[in-house]
């Protein structure tokens, strides 16, 4: 009964999920095939994440919101139909169509050349699938049911969108100043453990609502610390303030965090 | 001033994110170079995801839960460092060694072969970064913070875990049998307008945290349903029950959802 007993040290394997990945096509180019309403959303997707983005799509077939991204010259846009000359360069392939046939040609070329694609509404056709993403700033989030119930997702994405704190956005965002304003103060990479030791105890030290409420003045103030590699209570930063604000989280009851709904 | 207005009409593009995506790897190969910390949790994403796994590390290096993989023949281990020949084949490779000079050459050859690939700790040799991910059953959540704060993404990922209704994967996975359930009931491909349809209004008709307490009873009986189009209100579906069951949602007031925190 050994082996029992050591493999409950480790997490067990839940199989059946995704490999959930935040894919970087910041400069990359991908190419959208067709200009209806699925294929806007992903163009959307992929403009959010910084992608040059192609659209092939005869201009009659464009619907309002894919006319105006190619009006706005936020999207390249080739008026007519998929050749597979369209697949050179293409680093990432969506094809949003209503042609079975031809989606499944455009996928087997994407096979033959190793480009990661997706065929809408065809799962066995997908190196990837989309979910539902709540992004807020540097904060996104992505509810996948793995297909069993894209509605639900949807639904857990927006009850999750208002359970976060008004502005869980700018405080990662403020983290990530925090963490490079550090890197100035201590640039040396020797440093390196003691930034990291210290960042960990940042984190430590507040709670997430409490981090949420700081500003840029209590993250000046907070810097201030480091060279003693201490940190603050939540009660001395805040006395540091030259204006004392209006702290939201006095108005709560200690005892719950957050709530959600109605 | 009609341009402005018009594109008022549309989301916004806001850069700077990433694209999150579910990437499908069942029974995709995937290689993974190191043996230590970091690569086990690589290895268990990816083992999550139905994947098969090889991992090239000498033995003197494999940590206890990679060992144990080993041991259990959840993964393929190839006892000695990296050669360019192990790429054969890989659909997706994960590196995660203490030689930065030896990852970059593993990088270069995975784009000259078109393989993704992530090379852990160098943003710039990565297709794809890792979030903080929650998992119950079908259900996943993703948490990126697009590296501004890597705690912080692991924090809000245990708040909106505390947040879920506790049976959040089971009703997920309801609902999924409840669409293969209709499914057979209507299998004609005519019916699928009716079958959406009707699972839309079963959606609308209950809230989330009653979707989660439904039992597979409670899926029958509302199945039966189907044939009118109709959906019963959540106290006529309950009191279909042959044995009626504690229903938890009635000891909360109706006026909030759920509560996270403490």
């Amino acid at each position: 009964m050994a082996e029992k007993s050591s493999s409950k040290k480790f997490p067990e394997v839940q199989g059946g999920g995704s490999l959930i990945l935040a894919w970087q096509i910041k400069g990359k180019t991908v190419l959208v095939v067709g200009g209806g309403e699925v294929a806007s959303g992903r163009i959307l997707n992929c403009l959010n994440a910084d992608a040059k983005v192609t659209v092939v799509c005869p201009s009659s077939g464009l619907n309002p919101e894919v006319a105006h991204r190619v009006e706005q010259n936020e999207v390249t846009h080739v008026d007519r139909i998929f050749e597979p000359s369209d697949l050179d360069g293409a680093d990432m392939v969506m094809v949003a169509i209503d042609d079975p046939a031809a989606s499944t040609t455009i996928w087997k070329l994407c096979k033959e050349r190793k480009i990661p694609a997706n065929i809408a509404d065809v799962p066995p056709e997908c190196d990837f699938y989309f979910g539902s993403v709540h992004r807020d700033g540097p904060l996104q989030i992505m509810v996948s049911t793995n297909g069993k119930g894209p509605r639900l997702a949807a639904i857990i994405r927006r009850n999750i969108a208002k359970s976060l704190p008004k502005n869980a956005g700018n405080a990662i965002e403020a983290i990530g100043t925090l963490r490079a304003k550090l890197r100035k103060v201590a640039p040396n990479p020797e440093a390196s453990p003691k930034r990291m030791g210290w960042m960990i105890k940042v984190s430590n030290s507040f709670n997430w609502e409490q981090i949420c409420d700081l500003t840029d003045e209590d993250m000046e103030n907070l810097l201030t610390f480091y060279s003693g590699n201490s940190v603050p209570t939540i009660d001395d930063l805040l006395a540091m303030r030259k204006e004392p604000a209006f702290r939201p989280a006095d108005v709560f009851d200690g005892s719950f965090g957050f709530c959600v709904g109605a």
